[in-house]
């Protein structure tokens, strides 16, 4: 009788396993795959245990080329440049650039969670996708609630972006149902008034066709990472290159909106701090 | 005409000012404050914009040594032994320590919230403490929605960490109306059937007592993270000293839950791949 | 007159470019590359500035597969584990791996150095490869400093994967010089009293080719930490599966190094303090 | 025969005691430590393992409140704010502060080394301290090394912050042989032709002060972080307050150094892609 089962032991993976001189990625033996599969095809093997078919790689590809780069208008990447300026680390200028992803940015968690517990509730009702989707958007609305993806400052009625990840995906044979959904609640959505121009935006495309590959909506904000990261290593190479030690926001950027003439003797005195807390008058007590 | 304003320029600050020569932190003049303050009111100076009075800063002593360390039991800690063993740096263990700080840990910005939420429907309504704490506790209930800062496995009816931070706030005169009405909460809540042994926890009182110093939620994490700092560089320094690069999970700790006989060639034919991917047949095409 | 120049604007890059409406990616409109090059090509572009050929694809290809993941034994993977078992973020996951790349991990980062200067001294010398090879040996052995990237604790003679690598790289004409010196040093090294079994391992192999290939050695780390992000994903994922909030290290593996007895009273007199520092006693003052 | 030791253990630590219902902080019931001491000494206890002296405290106090902020001039501070613009977290806002110190700011860490190690061989040579700074200026002077926390761009002969520590340490007894040979080697360095003018630095200061303080070079680290760590809190709340989701550096601010009209079919072909690798033809192959 062994007790190596996921109930006795407190780690379980089924990632990776080590052995003597054998390392196996979701059961194929490491030495196999060296060079033998491209790396998008590697990383749908270790996110999502198998491996993905061309299709499925081709889909992939471009889901992780619908972003790539945003010059120095995403924060990640100046945070990034800042951290290394005064810590000169690869491994601090990603650590910085993945931590700056989040509500604000690239924030396809939020579209996949809505994909995927809209379309469960679809699949639960007697409605035609029509009617759920217009029955949804009235809800919403009533609610006040926004719909995640909805809406570019730039791009009116259509996001080029989506429209190229979404004819990919269809042609690739990768469109599923809840993207159906998502796309009938968003013509439901453009029926409103004054809301006829409004686009699916890249990252709410981009979430639609990383669930329809089969990711959740964690594992596809890892992929919305993952696939800005060329671009941060192309960054922090290029900030050890310029040798700016020590980044700052130049002053004529900022208002310092303080005072400088505040009198510390004074103030510590009306806020009751008697001398004994204080080292100077040390001698005197 | 100036045009150093907020609205003029893109950053504003009233934090510290630099100046040739100079630094001025809330407008006093570094060069007084340095050895002149306790570090706990120069935190309080620095968050809050103004000295603490020193029954503010005892009341801040307390709540930054409420919780100090918890061993090899905190999962901060270990990322940050983890982390180091392989990149020994001290800024690395510690930013892993502030990062694995949320949701399931030190999670006083839930309470500050629900303080500051609470008490400001409290105000708005023209219900005594008592009855408005009760309405709230059935209301929360048929919500199904917990209450923050209730319970702990270990403590019954007191978390003693709890009842002493409570008691320093209240002899230091920093115990406030919205502090009273959690605790109104928290009387009303133990009446429920099963109820009457759930505490306030640490986490809880900590939360509670950071609103009534007049921090917001946010600048409550901040400091539940900084009071344990100090623990997380003692955990560094005993890593560096124990010379254990590359700490592992042990082997027997885990259950590698996967087969390790996959056939490569044979899947990716399986899955569609051609040959033309593949870079050991290139000569052949 | 335009002021657009490097000298006079306080940032410069030329990754990427955002305008009105489009994003350019080293040059290419954003919208011509989703879906029409493979990641890796993208990986490339991004870093490098130019598209690979498909034999510098496929070799990166095998490099970015070389590690891929190392179950619960790499510290990075555990500190991702650990740190989202509190704080349940993707993005926090990730970062908190990254951090865990360094002096003792998927150093590249040293092996690169030591191929780009020892071939710089090479070239600046006039000896053959060989030659300079036994010299560079010699001279090491006596500062007693260790080359990087030779040993292994499993594999004698020769480190499998490495050799994948190497095969990979010759076949596809991405062999270089460089490479070539390294391994000239590793068989002058080879020769020496007790030292024929020692294998380039794959972190030096990674490195030679990440050179071979054009990589500065800090895009080469940064290669290194980006291959791994697939299986930290997939771990992240694993982890918010497992819903075991609060990680810890069983306290039956950890040895409790400190008494529990002191008493705070008697030592802090006996430290010199005074009661008046001291909240407790602050209404005896 | 009990096997609770750290031979037997794979974890080892003396900082902190998880027990049923108690949490010792180095030997310490943390019940009597809550509201007991102010945080510096709970700071000093968890590093050091002892309580300190008064007079260690307030320099302690000194050396933590040395630079607390510096505006907008601090890179972790900038990338802070850039990292909470998309990812609104204080706990992420910490860690990317801290993970910016490093090599070009806070370094304090360098200078403890130069003390601690030249101090070391100091004691092993059979020198005065006045012939032993000599010697040593003399030999850094040929090895070109520069000596570490020398000079400030702003302050000529005395930087005034390091005075004032220097000041406080010595009044409070807590100057040490160490810190007296990094004062004589600073002597000796003035009396080199052109160098009369270089001051001690605060950051030497803070270094020197800290290893007289008792702490390795890696927990004065640790200790320069934590410093500025109520700084970053204030800045991240000032940041949330903003109200300005994703921040970027001003476009004026950047200099785009890339052509915008490259043609990736054509480069793409010139590359030898052929097109089956390519998703657009895969229906022509």
């Amino acid at each position: 009788m062994t007790s190596d089962t996921a109930a006795d032991r407190y780690w379980s993976t089924s990632v990776s396993k080590v052995t003597d001189g054998k390392v196996f990625i979701r059961g194929y033996d490491l030495e196999d795959l060296i060079g033998n599969l491209p790396f998008t095809a590697a990383i749908h093997l270790l996110i999502r245990g198998v491996l993905p078919t061309p299709s499925q790689a081709r889909v992939l590809d471009g889901v992780l080329s619908a972003v790539l780069d945003y010059g120095l208008e995403k924060p990640g990447t100046v945070a990034a440049r800042f951290a290394v300026s005064a810590n000169p680390s690869m491994a601090v200028g990603m650590a910085a650039a993945c931590l700056s992803v989040g509500q604000h940015t690239l924030a396809t968690e939020d579209t996949s969670r809505f994909v995927i517990d809209t379309y469960a509730r679809f699949k639960a009702s007697d409605q035609t996708m029509t009617a759920f989707a217009e029955a949804e958007v009235s809800r919403l609305r009533q609610a006040r609630q926004r719909i995640p993806g909805f809406g570019h400052p730039m791009f009116k009625r259509v996001d080029p972006r989506a429209a190229i990840l979404r004819e990919l995906a269809i042609s690739e044979g990768c469109w599923t149902e809840p993207a159906e959904l998502y796309e009938a609640i968003h013509a439901a959505f453009t029926e409103l008034p004054g809301k006829a121009d409004i686009a699916i935006n890249d990252v709410g495309m981009m979430a639609t066709v990383l669930v329809a590959l089969g990711f959740t909506p964690e594992e596809g904000t890892g992929l919305a990472i993952l696939s800005t990261m060329p671009g941060v290593i192309a960054h922090v190479s290029e900030e050890f290159a310029a040798h700016r030690p020590i980044r700052v926001i130049p002053r004529d950027q900022v208002h310092y909106d303080l005072e400088t003439s505040r009198n510390l003797g004074a103030d510590r005195g009306a806020a009751g701090w008697r001398p004994e807390w204080l080292p100077a008058e040390k001698d005197d007590r």
